[in-house]
């Protein structure tokens, strides 16, 4: 890493990033002892750090005596540019698939092994769905991440099918049963799964697939989410794939996706 | 603050949250000699904390050679609950405002002499406009600004009446007419602006009323823009108080605002 660091000031540093890393979204509340414990800080230094990020804002202490992430990161957070131009390429298509259908509409790119999600629009008569902005999900076990795992690398693949999880008794956790079914959504452009991630929820995905001079790459995938209860998503396929083609050609003209 | 903190462990911490305050929305993207000037560090440290910053992810070093905010930052900001329990009851009724109109929609709360836009939902037919999530406009050239200037404390009020700030030739700087356009926003329940903070863009906005024990409040202003020759953006005003009445009252029954 850089030179010229001293050790000491080096691991002050770390310490103070490893308390925030004690944060995460299933973590996002600690007492003092359980940042100290999750972080492997000592107390009185995790005491000293907390007060210091919370002094400059990047932490919040709770009436409570938890803390919690403050404005200040929040703040930070907006200026990542994770992904921000497909986002605001995106957004308003979602948003017209949202308009057109009242359903849960989702954008998410794969990240290592993962489905991460990095847009949303849900309405008030949507179906309840586990996933928001940020979250990581299966990519075996949602819409968005079939359709993004169709779209992987052989080694990623072949990594998926090793360690399919249960996420409820509807999960495909068969390697060979998934290995047909990615071949199926390869052929047929769409993913659909049916209370595979959560019960009562059904959602269908396609690729949103980027023109490049190497040829056509799968930047992302589009999906949608509907009560299980609701006949055939699959009808949503072709509203699905309209958007995700207009994306794909507005991702194609600018300069990030060239 | 802490007790036990050693002099030069505080510094070291508080040099690299320093690093970060750096990036802001006007300087999202920094050389290393600009974020060395913006936060008073020597270079050599300065490049020591950006290298220990960018291995822990919260910063990316650009092919360009710039420093920008990275996933790490963005996870955690995700996790702050700036506004959280609003933004997540006034979502869908932001949508159904934009559904119905097509234009954009925003909420913003007021955090000191300035509106901090929590919410936004945009189009592709909607007019341009500078807010953002996480944007901070002036109170005195915004829709959503008016309301929650109108409704703040007097020595708010005084304080930004002493320094009204010409964002377009439009914009109302004259003390006077301000305060008796504040009074007209209170007796009429919404505001308008003509092109006080962007040029060819029109906005009305309405309160976002709580009830407390102690009486309403105003928790938000929830605002709409329209291109400034569109006939009569009065007309939006009561599409504007019937979702702002459900987010009223949606947030009467929750924990946070009672």
């Amino acid at each position: 890493m850089a030179g010229g660091a001293s050790t000491s000031g080096r691991s002050v540093t770390s310490r103070a990033l490893g308390v925030l890393d004690a944060f995460d979204s299933e973590h996002p509340r600690l007492t003092l002892s359980e940042v100290a414990e999750r972080s492997g800080t000592p107390l009185t230094t995790t005491h000293r750090l907390l007060a210091e990020l919370s002094a400059w804002g990047g932490l919040v202490r709770r009436p409570d005596g938890r803390y919690e992430i403050g404005r200040k990161l929040w703040d930070l957070g907006l200026l990542a540019p994770v992904q921000l131009e497909l986002r605001q390429v995106a957004a308003p298509f979602l948003l017209d698939v949202h308009t057109a259908t009242r359903d849960t509409v989702h954008l998410a790119v794969r990240e290592g092994l993962r489905a991460l999600y990095v847009e949303r629009i849900s309405g008030r008569e949507s179906v309840p769905v586990v996933s928001q902005v940020g979250s990581r999900l299966p990519l075996h076990a949602t819409g968005v991440g079939k359709v993004l795992l169709a779209a992987a690398p052989d080694e990623v693949v072949e990594q998926v099918l090793r360690s399919l999880t249960r996420e409820t008794r509807h999960s495909l956790i068969d390697p060979r049963l998934l290995s047909r079914e990615l071949a199926d959504v390869r052929r047929r452009g769409s993913s659909r799964t049916s209370e595979e991630m959560s019960l009562g929820a059904a959602s269908v995905a396609v690729p949103v697939t980027v023109e490049r001079p190497s040829g056509p790459v799968v930047a992302a995938a589009l999906g949608i989410v509907v009560p299980v209860h609701r006949r055939d998503p699959g009808r949503l396929v072709p509203v699905l794939q309209v958007a995700a083609r207009g994306i794909g050609r507005a991702l194609s003209q600018t300069a990030e996706f060239r």
